[in-house]
């Protein structure tokens, strides 16, 4: 079984709007609403993949009925844990006109030590179901900055495989539990590390901690450093869409190769072409089927070699 | 008793971020959950000026819950009939970096033709005890267009002051049913009427129906055209500040006056004063008391003849 974690789970609501106007009203032409947070759309991903997931993490209030209500119509398995405040909205607003998302996340209720403590003890019975542990996204208000450590820590004792995607702070905090995969974007790199450079960043994530670090890079693809050897795999061509959703297509293929324990050059190949099918979707936490075996057939991976000169270290003749 | 009738209230959500950037992901510093909509927002400011109004109009679902909750800590009297839908939202985002206010605005949950008729039996009984009634706001879907009209009917039937506070076709219905004052601002004169200019809009909507017309005209103050005469009232000087609950406290001093028998020039001079302690305040429904009566003491008040040449017609010797 693969745990997805989701600490932060939010309701989704997306607002379509003509265009968004600084300083004006709008009129919200329609509104969805959604379970969200990065955890729950990595198990979303997985169920379109017929790799039901579990969803655990914490829920409160009103929201977090709702937000549990769609899970449970979604057809996920609920195993989050009901804390007293209420959970976060994020909301999104699409202007109409040009598919433009502009992003408001709320940061969550902050959650009480006891409600922590709970939440542990939920955990370590869950884990000893699961072969992969996927923890992603931000950490409410109250949580202990070290909670992903935590979490691996548990995950690991049980052998399960840990797959990380968070940022800043709660990043940090998290390698030094040894996790085994880490998926940062270029922006978290640099946030995290304060490293200018890719291989100087992903290098910093490794030595502070992390087994592998597979860094994300939009439409240039993954740049993966792992004890195996460093690769680097690319869609065939840039796709135009919607990006918000392909870190968690990306994160949930590298939880589904791991749990069937494929290679690293596959575990990149699927979670490159799995990226790039949920480009197509104007939701995070969707991918489109039936594009995914058609990049799956053209993705590019290669094996860099660790001495092998960098890109920007060559000599340019024509400059 | 003032009794205030708010058809589709809402949770008025505001966010507050550092600045909005259209496209870009926001962390959302501060949340603030409000029961909203003009109606409320009308008496809100009516309880401020000691003068408790009654709030009536159609709630439902969680968000109802919320916004009742809210309306009761605020010390409101909360007459709402509950309906099965879930309560609109609406969502302000305020940028920190220079307070510019973007909103977003739900349309509100369907109403039943049997909410409406439950509304409309319970709305009979409460008018009875009314000397005004203040219509304001948008409608919710499913209503008939001529909500308004039909509540003014009642309204006038038992005895009670009408003020409308609406715009597009909710007003143009309302219209037929002559209402006692109606207060459009620019925009919604000139989107209602079609009519370019203030006198020939004004006069459109008294041609329709509405007995008094006050158009309230940001920080030019308020141009009011009645069966009694004609003025013109502005304050002393342009405010800076938040416009957004001007037209609010505008018509509650309408309805605290009428509910007194003010005469208009009275009524207007103590409009255009509320309406710019309200500009002084961050949030609609709020104004400033210690600076509402030094304005009531400046607002200028002036009558204009029906024969008088309009601005526009003037020489201008300069040009």
């Amino acid at each position: 079984m693969i745990l997805t974690v989701t600490l932060n789970a939010a309701l989704d609501v997306t607002y379509e709007v003509d265009r968004l106007l600084p300083g004006a009203s709008h009129r919200v032409e329609r509104v969805h609403e959604r379970a969200g947070g990065k955890g729950i759309n990595v198990a979303r991903v997985l169920a379109a993949l017929g790799r039901p997931a579990a969803v655990t993490g914490l829920a409160g209030g009103a929201t977090g009925s709702l937000l549990r209500q769609e899970l449970h119509a979604a057809g996920l398995r609920d195993d989050l844990v009901a804390v007293a405040g209420d959970s976060r909205r994020t909301v999104t607003v699409v202007s109409r006109a040009d598919g433009e998302a502009t992003v408001f996340n709320q940061p969550g209720p902050r959650s009480q030590p006891s409600e922590w403590a709970a939440f542990r003890a939920h955990y370590a019975r869950l884990v000893e179901e699961a072969e992969v542990v996927v923890l992603a996204g931000s950490l409410p208000p109250g949580l202990p900055q070290d909670a992903y450590a935590q979490l691996v820590t548990a995950a690991a004792r049980a052998g399960a495989t840990t797959v990380v995607d968070a940022s800043g702070a709660a990043l940090l905090a998290a390698l030094a539990a040894g996790p085994d995969v880490v998926k940062p974007n270029a922006a978290e790199l640099a946030e995290a590390t304060g490293r200018p450079g890719i291989e100087d960043g992903v290098d910093t994530l490794r030595l502070l901690g992390a087994r592998a670090v597979v860094l994300s890079r939009g439409p240039d693809g993954l740049h993966a450093v792992t004890p195996e050897g460093r690769w680097r795999s690319a869609p065939p061509r840039r796709l135009a869409g919607n990006p918000t959703g392909a870190g968690d297509a990306c994160v949930a293929a590298l939880a589904a190769g791991l749990a069937d324990g494929a290679g690293w050059p596959e575990l990149l190949r699927e979670a490159t072409a799995l990226s790039a099918a949920a480009v197509l979707r104007p939701v995070a936490g969707e991918v489109d089927l039936a594009a995914h075996p058609r990049f799956r057939a053209t993705v590019l991976v290669e094996e860099l070699k660790r001495d092998e000169p960098k890109e920007t270290d060559r000599a340019h003749p024509d400059r």
